[in-house]
């Protein structure tokens, strides 16, 4: 059996740990050991979240996570500003849009930074203060851009809108200071950087978001965060439907390895794999979508040279070399292709990535500098591990 | 490490084959590999949910497959009938009211039949045909009572409400014909009669659904099916969001020993434990809560005797006996203790669960006849196994 390697930005590679630890029988999720589980796994959850705000564990994709974040908090007619210059950002505004909530929008073109000045415009125009949140999304997989949080921050000032963010490929990759930065809602999920399977995600909310859900009326039952707030409260801490047990035994194993490596030095290993992939895309010619001073630190999106479409070289990178590179996404579709390095991933297996992309493109009739790339990679690496 | 017996209806402990499935790397969920692996299941499931019609997977647990029958069927204001006998079908009716539909409930006691006559009534009652759905729970797990869907489904008689069935914890345990009875919607989850962890609700939807699922107004999102539906019918099969995807390996070696096993093979065995349990329980001088001309086969709800909290017993078999058996649910909390019996069980851990029961109510003051129910148990093991 060959090795596949997985280079998409989700559901990324599990570690060994991670996998062994699926290998275990189910439990009584009303019970004590499952109990302790759960609450080892939210104590440890507050330090990648970096907040001492409650987590709430949902056992659905990341979507959902963003769906509640919606049904919980708002109400129809409520109006929201979506900071908005991705497909996943304007996922979030089609939710709410979906919900009856009034969506205000500021865009930047995809690949672009956060519009600070324009989210800070918009702000102080809402002089009725009647925005009840800005929703950002922090690591925008679409355009590998990373929206600038604590700058949405200091241009809300002091207006009363909560501020969410869709963390669901940045936390336990990228800092995210939750309690520094007043983030009210913060949404994760199991298959990016928490290193697990897909089919958990979390939801950390500020008192102040609490207090903001008494006041929605919007309908729910299966993503309702305060019927779950009791579980998660109880002695023995569950949720009210049945979880996906088998990801909470993976998620548990992976926050272990997270604490134990220490936050600090995860993001280090992510700046150091994003740097070596970057560094790697430019030595065989080719460009990233966006620039380095806005990039994050967990996918990297590559413009496909003129004339070259982007799931033509997937296909091939994944037919030829069995490397799994990530297709373009909505409007770049065929203008890009993705390379993920979040999770559990090793300098060795995106150097094989590299490797692939080069040579695919040159398999399809435009021949890129494959070598020079993969020599530019190894050097960022050695360049990093001298630091 | 002990071994745990776990005799709860759900989560069912996981055979080799399915706990082995999941020791396996992320694929990408986009991709030939895990399309294949998500159309056999879907073919699978439609051998076990006895229907051609389509399957849509969704991740969540049961209750969220629930909330799908309802926010994409139905609307606000409309008018459904609810066969209500227990805990989890006054869940479901609960759904439905949360997004604003009107229940019309048909009760019965907990533990008692379903109430056939006075749904023939309240359909007949309603000339101007305003019901839009029909909702019917096949194993109400809080009382062990079968509702009987067929039955529902001739009281219905040429009325145009869609028949829609909770088969969460019976499909796959005990026969639902959801195309001969004429079921449009039938809900099931991974974690009862297939075997697997929880983490994935499948929803099979008729022809005449998805043409009320064009009429409907009530908002969705995640639960969305008519977009999960286009995901399904494309050349590699997935879901709209990322699933989840270790419980989709699992699934799929479950229904694959599901099949080889065969369905009426799978439904007899479940006959054979439901005998032994209730034959167990009796000989040791309890009753079981539901009669067995109603009884369903995949849990026994066993009556407490006079004084004693089934919460007690629950908590004195697991401590004591390392057995873990289910509490009572709702109104039944205390008055009754369950044992499942569905999905991977041997009829070693049945009589271990009996034994432990038993003790654990000598234990408590309440000696019983436990040797006499274990005996009785393994007679009926023997007679059927004669058969």
């Amino acid at each position: 059996m060959t090795r596949t390697t997985l280079l998409i930005p989700g559901p990324t590679p599990l570690p060994p740990e991670v996998l062994h630890a699926m290998d275990r029988q189910m439990l009584n999720h009303r019970g004590p050991v499952f109990g302790r589980m759960m609450r080892e796994i939210l104590d440890g959850l507050g330090t990648i979240f970096q907040t001492t705000n409650e987590i709430i564990p949902l056992s659905s994709s990341g979507t959902g996570g963003l769906e509640a974040s919606v049904v919980n908090f708002l109400s129809a007619g409520d109006r929201v500003l979506s900071v908005n210059n991705g497909s996943f950002c304007e996922r979030w505004a089609a939710i709410a849009e979906q919900y009856g909530v009034r969506v205000d929008r500021v865009n930047a073109e995809w690949g672009q930074p956060t519009p600070l000045g324009a989210v800070a415009e918009r702000v102080r125009a809402d002089a009725r203060r009647e925005y009840r949140a800005v929703l950002v999304t922090q690591s925008e997989t679409s355009t590998g851009v990373l929206n600038d949080v604590r700058g949405v921050r200091e241009a809300l000032g002091d207006h009363p809108a909560l501020l969410m963010v869709d963390g669901i490929s940045s936390i336990g990759a990228v800092p995210l200071d939750t309690d520094g930065w007043g983030v009210d809602i913060a949404v994760t999920g199991s298959q990016k950087a928490l290193m697990s399977p897909p089919g958990l995600a979390f939801v950390s909310v500020s008192e102040r978001a609490w207090q903001a859900a008494e006041r929605s009326t919007l309908p729910k039952f299966y993503f309702d965060l305060r019927k779950a707030r009791a579980q998660v409260q109880a002695a023995s801490p569950s949720t009210p439907f049945t979880p996906a047990m088998s990801i909470v035994f993976a998620v548990h194993a992976a926050v272990g390895l997270i604490l134990r490596e220490g936050l600090p030095q995860v993001f280090e290993r992510h700046r150091r794999l994003a740097r070596t992939t970057r560094a790697g895309v430019r030595g065989m010619g080719l460009r990233t979508l966006a620039e380095d001073a806005y990039a994050v630190d967990t996918v990297t999106p590559v413009l496909m040279p003129d004339g070259v479409q982007g799931r033509a070289v997937v296909a091939r990178a994944r037919d030829a070399y069995d490397v799994v590179l990530g297709a373009g996404i909505g409007r770049l579709d065929q203008a890009t292709i993705r390379i993920g390095h979040l999770g559990y991933m090793t300098p060795e297996w995106l150097v094989a990535g590299l490797e692939a992309l080069g040579r695919s493109l040159g398999d399809l009739g435009h021949p890129v500098e494959t070598n020079a790339g993969v020599a530019a990679a190894r050097k960022a690496l050695e360049a990093a591990a001298r630091r």
